[in-house]
């Protein structure tokens, strides 16, 4: 949930799309429920909406590089009516920051128009990418969510409806995905058969919504109806909702890392809730751990409610121990190294009166690099802290995703190229202990969860 | 070249493109040859060049709505590094000035990538987009510029190299265009074989330049080496150019409107001087005609190099009568019917000196709608003329464009609604005539042109 | 520490300024501090630096409309050399919202120049401006920072310095205020003699920093020195810093709203820290309370340190109870009633694991207007609460604040129109409490407060 | 009238002023008015109306860096209401190109508001400012017009009206000066009693306007009624226009440089036609030439109409001989010296059948540095021209002009530090010939001129 460089792992994307059986200006539902899930993606965010006056194809899109409220304004938002929308945020990896890859994809096919919007990654885009340019499909990005696009419209020709096509579509990608695509008429959903994206389903005064998290659903004044299943088809149009689930029934590989960290603490993710799961987690921690500490502190915001579960369980007082100034903008001056670390201190300060004298449980969610985590701590001391015990609330991170998060590569991860010992050396802490790879299941109880990135078992490969 | 809603056709296009076969940052080039050519087009402008570093294939593009200038500032074209590249303006008909159709137009394909600039139109453009549409070739723009690209991409794959594949597509194509390719090695150009449309062949400091109009060329800092011929395909490449003359040889059919309008008056395209073209289209007007006046004016822009050749021709001198008011900005306030009355005001000024108590020719290029001759007429005689005759350097617009002039609709062409002497009356002048169209050859001695504007003697339909 | 409308009273401004004495680019510094202070004020930022290229004066000014990270862009920052500066961030009252308002204010006059910035509020403003005016003095802004300026420039050309011209110009002066002024050489500061504005003296690599909190010191890299003294005048030069404490003496009246609300909680104000003194006001609530509850939450973020005084003090468990986002831009789109009402939710969500049947004590540091109270409650018992007891660490706000403070009209101030139980009422609470007038010195033990707001009693009038 | 570093002086200023007595939004007014003064400044716009909403003082002011056109947008132009107005357009001498400086200088000061735009130069102003600065008036520009209103602000205590003190403050100013006033009830104009710089008076609607130039009048859509007079005051209210000529009377001195080159053609200036000052020059040149050539050509814009004079006078025929690109924005690339010759290139290029085997009269209306006079004669050279004879409408540049114009230091004149033989080799012309200083007054016979620049007299110092 960070605007600067910084030691967190990357979910790349947020997806929201609304179907109005009635004359409303979706738009501005859209541009709510975006706002709601700019944690998932800083780099670009889009929006199109149905619009029979628009040039191409009856889909009217604006999308900029940028926040919502930078590419958005008020003139944007209210120029562009229409009952049927969607929306994208975008966090983009290294080398891949380019305005051409801003979504929604909107494109013109033989049967009309539809625009796109993804979340996930694609493992064999590279291979349909290829069956496509041989066909003489162009691509005008470079992500694989042109590539999805493209087998969409190519199953289009010999299906009866957009929704066939995608799921004829579906049967051939491999990854982890959820999808919203809409046309001038309709708003198509699907999510990949494992599960490993989340994708709600909600609605608000009649109109229904599909989003990547329940929370922008509740921000944008909607309900949570349910989520949507793996592998389901979920289709709105003026006659309602309708489900295809034959390509459900794969066994389920829920993202461990949207309970971890990714999503918002306010959301409920295929019946857990994200807050619950991440105090679950705190509790697990305390649970096996024998550490003597006057209190536990939590890294702002991520580490905050596994700091409370570890409280919680261990008898030991929660105490707020960070100021976290939020004004930070993306303009920072110097990149240098010496502002870097300057960085750190601008975005976190040490409540002094808390950690004075105080041995502390400092818990944060995940380490990825480890810098951040060294500040930290050096800060802590600084303040007067008399130990520092730090505690993650997953297990190390060892492996790379293939399934749309942002991984910096294994030289970069910290646990993966060194003992916990000595990562605690370099971190500075007295001492430093994970949760158990055997203790995620607590998280999200009765879940069948993707842990790939702990323990190298990926479901779909 | 006027920047206000008025009574002048559009070309719709400039194209610029630039091989050097050694390191140089040809963007710089390219920004002063599009700036050169922005009379050809002022809604969107932009660049592409060669760029190892590009994620997008090797080609890095930059464009955006508005004049070059503003599209670009120095950060922009500096980053822009490469030795090949290629650059277009563009003027938009009516409801298409859509930023997705801005162009060069980037596409990644099987064989690699290419950037795409384009002048012309292609007639049977829906048939072959439905063609493409029907392979699976999404389209993003609304524009036949993507329909040429697809074509030439679906070539490739069956197609020796790049410029076979132009060859291949040409031969599916009807219309007016010329167009330049740029692949991360080669830039290929290919002119249609009416030569409709122009297209020049110049030489900067070793590297070879293509560009609509040789003022293009010179404005850069380099020379006119020839046209490319109708039909010919250019190619450049490390080792020079080689020309395919394969489609050469149809009956040539060059745009009469180019010497009448278009083109800039430096310009050499087909081996005639713009500049003379119109000043024998003034001293062609002046043979048949017997009216006495004190003097000879042209309406600035366009009028000006026929009213020196009608006072050449007639013995009655010239004089600029009007001053022009070259910061009317794009961002005029209230476009009511009063405003656009005040707009002619804000842009033409008499200069009274000049006109009062004179009986004035008044020569301009041509008349669309009319309205703002009546209303220079009007000034004139407030000035104190006493006498306003009207002559028009080119025959009376009748008839539609098909190759790429933005035309208004019939009822809008004042000449085609209205016998002359009506059109006389509403623009209130005294007399009026019109170039002759068997004088129009005149004006490009030994050229085969298309006036289908003016007889409904289409070349390619 | 809001974007939107809201029921939060709002501090005016923030300050910072920094003499280095070498060669450093001190912009970069006061960036830093500006961004610590945002809180203070997001209406505008600006920065001056000696800049001896400078044709104002040697003084070189950058000031715009909004957050410190729109108004400078790297290339801004970069292009503000100099080793002396000051820095001001606003917040603006109602009607106020002026470009010509933002600070720093630059001016030249008889002795050369100078830049000053301001926190506070002049009471006397009014009377002085008219004498001023009276001397001819033109004003350019509509602030009393403008009206201080002239009384300092009148005084410089009676006075041997620039500090001696303060001190002079402080004795007319009534009300409560911080400012530091810069010349070319110099960096002068004063605070004003009851210290009701904030003002902190700091170091860092050797240069001097003043600045309105702590943080701000620390943010930028540096140590807290010490506080200015009310009625200081510090002057940093070359030589160090010098102190004139002649104006020192009267009896103090520190805000006591900068612990309440204004100041970052990591700040330490006249030797309290802030984030102590929220505690110590959650626990002087607690203390005097009786009411049985299950959890106690606070409302993000002010709220959050007095609720885990009142937790620590009544052994009620303290629990973060709301998601907060972060990404809420200004530009947000219809701002009717409804959407009003959206906002709160696009803020603010609750995590219902947390609250659902729960009875909840719910802390926030003061209500003005009621109006977000009553959505948060509402929404707690949407997710389940079974009973909501609001308290408030603060006594009910009921007198007008005339040192800086924009407060609304009285009307507007719900516990000035309402007694307790009706403010109850209409916030839809179970019970209500706020912090007893009497208790408030516990929050900054041995420190002489102003609390006028609360207790009608002001220092200076 | 050029937007590049060019060879040209620079004026820099223009004013508009109107009043309307009913409620109008001249705003609209202005901007037209400031669009056709364009060519008096470049660098920064603004303009103050009436607002009785407005929180300074009843004025509401817009102004910033660049075009009329990128200032002002549609909205902001909308957003200032209000029936009287002031607009200003500037350019800037080296090193002052300052946002501060932008006007109207807009002030809240004893008597209420005012604003006031300025064009011309205070030769006494830096005494006056420092007799002001003892007084302890604060300037927040380097510009002269922020002493020229603190004079009038300071005699308005001791004076019964507006227009009163602007005539006390007029007695202490040397130097050439057009000022237009509003306060939020009246307009007050003043010209300096040389009347060195134009200021006309004209009517549109009912609504009285002032402007720098007719033109801009006409532009607006209004008539020239008459020029101020030399030390005049106009004022005008709800009542009418009162006329006070008390300053009346001295030795007039208009500036000939308006006629020469900076006003429009189209301009009337104290009763003499800019157009036909203009071409009497080169009439006048022509009388005392013996040159025998081909054609006559004029540096566009500024040279052609005295290339028409000449032409007439000679018998030789006139030709225009270069196209101007006028889309060259200021966003100009490389301002190396190699770019800064193809930026000569980009806005003009000579018309080679115009020129090829012809001895041409090369006219422009002066010369500064002589390097783009070089580049021209070598363009024409290249493009075949067999001789260029150079005659320029003025005679040589010599002395400084202390009343506004931009003049570059001595040195760079290049008449000044070379005999006319030198200018002649160093410009690569076949001769070189000026106008007679003795002919001058046959541009604007019966005036009284102030040609200082040429021969050293100045009106007042």
């Amino acid at each position: 949930m960070e605007y600067l460089p910084d030691d967190k792992l990357h979910e790349e994307c947020g997806v929201f799309g609304i179907y109005a059986p009635y004359p409303r200006q979706v738009a501005h539902d859209i541009y709510c429920g975006l706002t709601a899930l700019q944690h998932r993606g800083q780099e670009s965010a889009g929006i199109s909406v149905s619009d029979t006056r628009g040039p191409m194809g009856n889909i009217a899109t604006v999308k900029g590089m940028g926040l919502v409220s930078e590419v958005f304004d008020k003139a944007g938002i209210n120029g562009l009516t229409g009952n049927i929308g969607v929306g994208h945020v975008r966090y983009s990896t290294t080398g891949g920051s380019l305005p051409e890859n801003a979504q929604p994809i909107a494109m013109n096919y033989i049967k009309g128009c539809l625009a796109l919007v993804h979340n996930g990654n694609i493992i064999n885009a590279a291979g349909l990418k290829e069956e496509q340019m041989y066909r003489g499909q162009a691509h005008y990005t470079t992500s694989d969510s042109e590539v999805l696009a493209y087998e969409i419209i190519s199953e289009r020709v010999r299906s009866d409806s957009i929704e066939e096509a995608v799921k004829r579509a579906a049967l051939k990608l491999k990854g982890g995905y959820a999808v919203i695509i809409m046309s001038p008429r309709k708003l198509v959903a699907i999510r990949d058969p494992y599960g490993i994206k989340p994708l709600a389903l909600g609605e608000k005064d009649g109109a229904f919504i599909l989003a990547s998290e329940s929370s922008a659903i509740r921000s944008a004044g909607g309900k949570l109806i349910r989520d949507v299943l793996p592998g389901e088809v979920v289709t709105v149009t003026s006659e309602g909702i309708e489900s295809d689930r034959s390509l459900c029934g794969k066994k389920e590989a829920h993202c461990i890392f949207e309970y971890i960290y990714f999503a918002r603490s306010d959301s409920v993710i295929d019946g857990i809730e994200v807050r619950k799961a991440r105090f679950m987690a705190g509790q697990a921690l305390a649970r096996h751990d024998r550490v003597s500490a006057d209190i536990v502190c939590g890294v702002p915001d991520s580490g905050l409610i596994a700091a409370e579960g570890y409280a919680a369980a261990s008898g030991i007082p929660f105490n707020i121990a960070f100021h976290k100034n939020s004004y930070i903008g993306r303009s920072f001056i110097k990149p240098t190294d010496e502002e870097r670390r300057l960085a750190v201190h601008m975005k976190l300060n040490v409540l002094d009166s808390v950690v004075r004298g105080k041995t502390i449980v400092l818990i944060d969610d995940s380490i990825v690099r480890g810098n951040t985590m060294r500040q930290l701590i050096e800060m802590l001391r600084a303040s007067g802290a008399t130990g520092v015990h730090v505690r993650i609330s997953s297990p190390p991170f060892l492996y790379p995703c293939y399934y749309g998060t942002d991984v910096p590569s294994k030289g970069q991860l910290i646990a993966s190229e060194h003992s916990t010992d000595e990562v605690r050396e370099r971190i500075g802490a007295d001492s430093l202990a994970y949760l158990r790879p055997e203790d995620l299941g607590e998280m999200a109880p009765g879940l069948s969860l993707c842990s790939a990135c702990f323990d190298n078992d990926y479901p779909v490969l």
